[in-house]
């Protein structure tokens, strides 16, 4: 029985065949392209797999995708629709989201870059900003992340509301759902964070249409996928000033190429997919359990729904 | 009955004159300048009082200070130190304290400065570091403000360790105190909060006694006041590499003249004392409610302790 494990860079792809094989000693861990016999591969654990790989595997039980989200697994569209994808969620990586949304949230709300464009000046020129529970902040995608990253903006004291397809429970945050739900959430929002799946619905959601609805002079956090961005109306926006800061995290194109505006935009900050990372330690121990349950169990926990796309 | 009202800048003086002056209408509420019966005048509220000025007021009651230390006040040596000073302490001082705090930390924690030096030569330049649970975070101070910022770091998942002089419970935050938990405190503490009352023994705390006994490369924050740093210090510090970023707020002379070397220094990030003002809206009716009792009773719980000097 082979494992068969694949990421864009060939190091990284055998850091993880190392971690795992010390974990999984009865099982032969392989990269894609040094799998001798692909119908021994009953399980592929991947990061952006190359398009048509998995499709030369006619015994896979499960695809493992090494993250949260499963859209870099969908792109390959010769993956066979009935194999099940198990997504890699945990504390570890749920703590890092959390960490990165409250910086940045924190940061917009108390105007740092205006305040380091002041320092870069020498200028003493104090902003005093509303305290945190006169500010609200909405949260797109309620799922793990998503929830626990709402749930600390509470507890820090923001006026948090969340937004999800289907209704959510978040202690701490008025929640919306749906498309009926959509335009109350945006409604004096002055910090929206994107954590949301990417699916067909919600690619391209930060547009022209959604940055008018929030308050304006508003901030965007997107730490969830390049393409739920409509790069263009941002650069608008930001003109414009209905939209006054933007972190990204995340990018059509990964590296962000380097003659790309954000890049060097005053008002854009660019971190390179750096929210939430699992490393190759942390990761692995999730996979061998995962996969020794989905063996014992034919299913896991943290299962995605391959129709709904997550 | 007169109330007598003295800050640095004459305009926030009238301000807060009027704010008090409409919660309070029995009172003849007048600044320092213009007082005319100095004999009528049993309480002074002051931020950065001049030298002599209160020295004038026989028949004062109490003094209030605009803010949560009182080292503004007894820096007047004419002022007569049987005279209780009543400190301004509240909800909202402490909210922002908490946030100030809690971005700072976190984007030390985080290396965003570091991420923004590669945005600036447009380089896409990874910096995994270790979730919060695994970095130590030391605030010296457990005041009303240190306690709720270190609860807040704990929350957030930071090993949180606090010290104070006299011993102190803050739930989910190891504590120290005194001189002879000092050294404990500091040793592995990667990032280094101080919220301490200015007197004469935190005077000069921060120096590179201090700075030695942190992990190497830490970072420092200073919410405090200015004088609890060693200037000189935390410069050879920074070039040695010991502490690798400091973020401060308060200064020995504020603002902080042009001249002076923090302006420039890649590794000093200079907040114009903004981490937590109180506004004349919020702190005229903290003002006025604890002038009220202070007559009824002749005390209030926010009186500070003068020989303690806070």
């Amino acid at each position: 029985m082979t494992i068969a494990v694949s990421l864009p860079a060939a190091d990284k792809t055998e850091w993880w065949c190392k971690m795992l094989g010390d974990l999984m000693p009865d099982w032969e861990i392989t990269p894609f392209d040094k799998v001798t016999d692909p119908a021994k591969v009953t399980y592929a654990v991947v990061w952006r797999p190359a398009t048509g790989q998995m499709a030369k595997f006619p015994n896979l039980k499960a695809i493992v995708s090494i993250g949260a989200g499963i859209d870099h697994v969908l792109d390959d569209h010769e993956v066979p629709r009935h194999v099940p994808i198990i997504r890699t969620v945990g504390t570890d990586l749920t703590q890092r989201m959390k960490e990165y949304v409250a910086l940045h949230v924190l940061r917009h709300h108390r105007r740092l870059p205006d305040l380091q464009a002041s320092q870069a000046q020498s200028k003493w020129e104090a902003i005093i900003v509303p305290p945190a529970t006169e500010r609200r902040v909405g949260v797109m995608g309620l799922g793990n992340l998503g929830a626990a990253a709402a749930q600390l903006l509470s507890t820090i004291g923001f006026q948090t509301v969340g937004w999800s397809r289907s209704p959510k429970d978040v202690p701490g945050v008025t929640t919306y759902s749906g498309s009926d739900g959509f335009g109350e959430f945006l409604e004096g929002t002055e910090i929206l964070v994107c954590l949301l799946p990417l699916t067909d619905s919600t690619r391209g959601i930060m547009d022209a249409n959604v940055f008018n609805r929030l308050k304006r002079g508003a901030s965007i956090i997107n730490a969830a996928r390049g393409p739920h961005l409509v790069d263009g109306d941002l650069l608008l926006a930001l003109e414009s000033g209905q939209i006054s800061h933007a972190t990204l995290d995340v990018f059509h194109v990964e590296p962000l190429p380097s003659e790309h505006p954000f890049w060097a935009h005053s008002r854009i900050t660019v971190t390179p997919h750096v929210a939430s990372m699992i490393d190759a330690p942390t990761g692995s121990k999730i996979i061998a359990r995962n996969i020794r349950i989905f063996e014992e169990t034919g299913t896991v926990p943290d299962l995605a729904d391959v129709e709904r796309g997550y």
